[in-house]
């Protein structure tokens, strides 16, 4: 496959013989005391910034890393691991690579591949992660840790990569901690991961996989938004995976500029209802009408549901009710497990679970994770949205307020982008990632992510280095718990990318059409089609 | 945008002057004496091929032509008209193109736009029919082709180009027909367009869009199946448009190796019903369990519950009982419906009725078109497979016969691929197309369809020319009378394209992996990687 033998570009100071440049102690960015008694041998290290040195790269004495792959897959994890590769065999070509197998499982029970030229070859460029695997088991034990130490004695590991999200970067964490502590003499070096883009702060401009699954959701939706404007007939309402933020539903929005975007994070600011949310997308449709306009798009982020705040209520009333609950799965029929909830919720819960569509207020009660909590993310948004629209329409038809026509079509993206063939800025990034990390490993760091930085220049211009895993942490409920957790970066409706949509969205709403049809994904051509960053990174920097 | 800058390869033979050489006396496909009296004019013409002339282009007197395009889009659909506008101006840069607006209605309504190079120009090797719209009205009345030469006259019209799949320019023929009965003098050329691929035959290689539309769905299929096999937890259920016919399917099984493709044509040719389909979707998941794969793709063409024998009288006695039946509208609950429908229907199909999952014999019953038939395309036929076969695991599993776990995923993909951008095979295609109309026109041409063929060879060996199109006509069963129309083509279970699948479905169902991953469809670049037609094309002529 031609796609094989692209040559990923890379920042000039990961090309020959480098300097690790430190900057100032740092701190965690909220509950500073309870974090630095948490990781008291990982706490307060400089952010780090690979510079170009002279002179020759010197060989290094010979080492052996072992990388992991941590939870969802994102285009580029392959591109991390020829980078890891490819900057273990520079700086001494004895350096074995090992892959475990299917995630941090792999680690714990000694399942792992030596990584070999032909093998990383083969996956070079690629998408998707099964070239070893990946999995959502958390490493989180001592005596997992210890059957960790066990194997990387045996091949002589000196370094850990784990590339995952912010819980996974956390538990990387929490792994170089126990090292240190006790004095193993394993480095762990984390890589920011998640195609939700939810990963991002000061310190990391953008997680890998959100530009190419991003690319691919809005080829998709321009496509289907040029065949909304050439039959005229149809609203087409789309979701989009992104378990929590709404970045892609965003970055989507700011590629094809639809007629309607919803952003979960705005919705929850202001405390809309479902029907503030039916009104909005109802509004648009009507005025679309008046002009003889009756198709369009919505844009709708998987994680709507529960930034509804009274949605979100409700959920956690249902999850509390129905919790081992002998009593409601014994009721026979529909009509009376309505009736049985009716009378446990509130009466503001209540009202809204009796307004909802029975397919959905269904889905509600049966679809369970084995926590017992409701699988937010199997509800039909699309078709709960499209059946409150219309039922609204037909109201406004019927007192003379609207005279369109209302034919929809429904569709939901996840999985078509999470496996796509990294772009060349995915590719790119991701290879120098894996180059990034070689460097911080044979410099001895631990308790690190590697980072690349002013992603918006070219890519010879772009700075590597490394930042504390613990500068991004603070303390957090999880399962009733207070843990130190990597803050999860919401749309900030203060940041760039959210008010160019606010500006520009009542134009995309109404006009007779501001779509704009990205098409797929280039990897040869000109360097404006094929090298652009997303638009969230150029809006973010000013670009 | 760079892709408006692209210049379509064309066949040398189109570039300068030209001669347009007579085969023989054709005759239809079938029934020569009823469409030979039907079209006694248009009947028996030659065969065309445009062969390149020595001398310069001459300049030709001044006309103006229009151009319709009808039906559902197909990626290339600008550029016949590009290639047109292109012809035309190198013909005389006088002549005037004039697009009618929203389908056949634009001409009997006298709706059309003056296309000048500006609107030609942004729309360039884009996807969609926005540029005019398209409409599915037919053109069949007398009435309507008065209104339409009443048009034509006014603008100077002196032939009009019908872009539309086999029906659309059956009506095409009609019309070149009525225009030389009544001594009109205006030309009527139809063009190949469809992405079902069902508008093929000896003449016709394959309908424009095709190529882009599978390549959009193969580029989906092979992420969700890099995803499969990454994350090795999911059986994704996948269906494809294309109304009738599996040519979609099929082209995108030979593009990405999936686990297992339903093909239409198959399972009406072995008389297979529901139970069999279930069974041997069942035996693929049992055996990729027990080498512990548990994940898989499962292809399935739109068309698929017409083509099952037993499903197909089960829809016509259901279109049958419900037309116009106020009895069971007026029944209450969904038992008393299906009780109802038990008595009325034929025991084999009440036996079927019963046996399939709720909410689909809901659907049977439900959504109708304006002719009171089920409407078969709404059908989740990808759900409905799940449910059974997720039964029916049940009881292997119950009985000790399957070990594995079954996660489904469904997917619909059509509205994704009807207004891509056109591959560079659909961009030349389509505009040497055009350009082909141009020529024939010139000529004096009419009841033709523009060609272009050898279309598994470079662009610049491409063969254009003209069929006529009562050639490709039979007289079949529309709506109770015998009309005459162009033979839809089905899959051919002789065809090496079948064949290739059925050679290797075994293998390609239980290896580990035999997926193809191809990548989003590439403008620039190597030529192997962005100018290849369909693998069906490829094996149909033996490359």
């Amino acid at each position: 496959m031609a796609r094989q033998s692209y040559q990923p570009k890379i920042p000039v100071a990961l090309m020959g013989n480098v300097h690790i440049a430190e900057g100032e102690a740092t701190q965690s960015v909220a509950n500073q005391e309870d974090i630095k008694k948490l990781f008291p041998n990982t706490y307060g290290m400089p952010v780090l910034t690979i510079e170009a040195a002279t002179g020759e790269l010197a060989r290094v004495e010979t080492f052996n890393i072992g990388i992991i792959l941590s939870g969802g897959q994102a285009p580029g994890g392959h591109n991390v691991i020829s980078g890891l590769y490819d900057g273990l065999k520079k700086l001494n070509p004895e350096n074995k690579l090992y892959g475990f197998l299917g995630g941090p499982i792999g680690l714990v029970e000694h399942k792992y591949a030596l990584l070999t030229s032909d093998t990383i070859d083969e996956y070079r460029n690629t998408g998707g992660f099964d070239i070893i695997g990946s999995g959502r088991e958390k490493l989180e034990k001592p005596e997992q840790f210890e059957k960790g130490i066990e194997i990387c004695k045996q091949l002589g590991i000196k370094a850990l990569i784990i590339v995952g999200g912010d819980d996974s970067n956390t538990n990387a964490c929490v792994l170089a901690e126990y090292f240190l502590q006790n004095k193993v003499g394993i480095q762990v070096i984390g890589c920011p991961k998640t195609i939700d883009g939810d990963l991002k702060n000061d310190q990391i401009e953008t997680s890998f996989g959100f530009d190419t699954a991003c690319k691919v959701y809005s080829e998709l939706i321009g496509n289907i938004q040029r065949d909304a404007n050439s039959a005229k007939k149809y609203w087409h309402f789309i979701r989009l995976m992104g378990r929590s933020a709404s970045h892609i539903a965003l970055e989507c929005a700011l590629q094809s500029q639809p007629n309607i975007c919803l952003i979960s994070e705005e919705i929850e600011a202001k405390n809309m209802t479902l029907n503030d949310i039916v009104d909005r997308i109802t509004k648009v449709i009507v005025a679309r009408a008046n002009v003889g306009l009756n198709f369009g798009t919505v844009l709708i982020p998987e994680g709507l549901i529960e930034f509804i705040p009274a949605m979100r209520r409700l959920i956690e009333e249902l999850n509390d009710i129905l919790a081992d609950n002998e009593e409601f799965n014994t009721l026979e029929g529909d009509d009376n497990k309505r009736e049985y909830l009716k009378l446990k919720l509130t009466p503001e819960s209540s009202d809204l679970y009796r307004s909802l569509p029975r397919s959905i207020a269904r889905q509600l009660t049966l679809d369970r994770d084995p926590h017992g909590n409701v699988m937010v993310s199997l509800i039909e948004t699309e078709k709960l949205l499209i059946e409150m629209v219309s039922k609204k329409l037909a109201q406004l038809k019927a007192s003379g307020q609207y005279v369109g026509k209302f034919s929809t079509l429904s569709h939901f993206f996840g999985y078509e982008g999470r496996c796509a063939l990294p772009s060349n800025f995915d590719a790119d990034y991701c290879y120098s990632l894996g180059l990034t990390a070689t460097r911080l490993i044979a410099a001895g760091k631990t308790g690190y992510m590697a980072v690349v930085r002013h992603l918006t220049r070219p890519a010879s211009e772009w700075v590597a280095g490394g930042v504390p895993i613990t500068m991004m942490m603070n303390m957090e409920h999880r399962n009733g718990k207070m843990k130190p957790v990597i803050q999860k970066a919401l749309v900030d409706l203060n940041g760039a990318p959210f008010r160019h949509l606010e500006e520009h969205r009542a134009e995309w709403a109404e006009a007779a059409t501001c779509y704009i049809y990205p098409g797929p994904i280039q990897y040869y051509g000109p360097s404006e089609v094929c090298n652009q960053p997303t638009k969230t990174l150029q809006l973010e920097h000013g670009c």
